[in-house]
């Protein structure tokens, strides 16, 4: 059975990074003793190593100890013999990119469809979505294809902030680029605000973290009060 | 002799579409009755025609008359024998991935460096630089390739706001997203303001529109003030 928690953001303003989502955390992980993170999306450019060590030490508290998935020789084992896994942040086209050029999307999809808990913010988020063509990040590498994990039936666009009405700046809104790739392709996108998730349980979505989110589909936007299930 | 008018924006805040770079688009075509105008970056999905009237509209008071290329048999043709060249904004993967299924980056550049007069807002501004990695456009479609014409020997960051430092949002900052790029890629970025343009005259490269600029390279951010040559 499905067992995620995606979340908008690693961390909100005023605390730690993941600190907001540590209860989550400790419930999706419950009876797990070692995670496997996978760095890709590398926020800010940072190592590898550092950003295994920085999830390392937002979890440590749990008890957890946390394996970058670049520590394995193989990574498909890796993804395999994991007890959970956590895909953080950073670009959503660096962190494709890799999936791709390792070939873990199946496997990443299977182990996840039999229930391995999965942990996702952000980038790590958008790619247990349709596809990533709704990302806010900036296109810094050239991913084989925009195709992603599909677990859950619609696009995320992740750190949602509704159009600032008082607003000077003449750039588009995130309703207008949404719009713009709805004029495309009809996949319904998820505007998640930060300190928002989604807890999957099988088939089962709920939305967490006390915000409503926006759902885009058809030309139209709906809001989605806290708590509700997704898929209903 | 090059001859480009690359603005970062359509428009600013509180005037009308193109209206505070009238002046300036009216020296760039001096001479010039009639402009080919290419629409493929289609801004909130607007329909070819409907950005080409938007245009026409908005330069009538110049004595311009405004073609666009989708109204031509053959777009090589219409770029060949255009006696001015306008890119308008909107999103910049659309607006790349159309130039490739059209096959018309050679063309383009032949005739800009041949010295045809070229207007380019926004997206069309991004695609004179050398790739398009910098763009802040959601991925709404897959190009090819990120490579773009190359006509000055930097990247753009149009749109550019430096970072709200009492904002608390979590999202990356613009200044994040360039040094997550320049991490992988190290090529120059130019963030520029709305409201600002570079006047590009052979190898000349002045930023007019009184206000600074924001050069990116080797982890660094060099302010660069209005009127100032790039080149140099």
């Amino acid at each position: 059975m499905k067992n995620l928690v995606l979340a908008s953001s690693g961390s909100v303003h005023g605390s730690g990074y993941l600190e907001y989502l540590l209860p989550t955390v400790d419930k999706l992980y419950k009876d797990v003793e070692e995670i496997l993170f996978i760095p890709y999306a590398q926020p800010s450019g940072i190592s590898y190593d550092d950003y295994t060590d920085a999830v390392q030490e937002a979890v440590s508290t749990l008890g957890i100890e946390v394996k970058g998935i670049h520590e394995f020789k193989d990574a498909k084992t890796a993804i395999k013999n994991a007890k959970g896994i956590f895909v953080g942040g950073g670009n959503t086209f660096l962190l494709v990119s890799k999936l791709y050029e390792f070939d873990l999307w199946d496997l990443l999809k299977e182990v996840i469809v039999q229930g391995t808990p999965y942990l996702g913010t952000s980038a790590g988020s958008n790619i247990t979505g349709l596809t990533m063509h709704t990302t806010n990040d900036m296109p810094i590498v050239l991913p084989p294809s925009f195709n992603t994990l599909g677990i859950v039936p619609f696009n995320f666009n992740a750190h949602f902030i509704p159009a600032d009405t008082n607003s000077t700046h003449r750039g588009e809104t995130r309703e207008t680029r949404i719009k713009e790739f709805q004029s495309i392709v009809s996949i319904p996108v998820l505007g998640i605000k930060e300190g928002s998730w989604l807890r999957v349980k099988g088939d089962d979505i709920f939305l967490r973290g006390g915000k409503e989110a926006y759902w885009f589909e058809n030309k139209e936007i709906k809001i989605i009060d806290t708590n509700t299930n997704i898929k209903a």
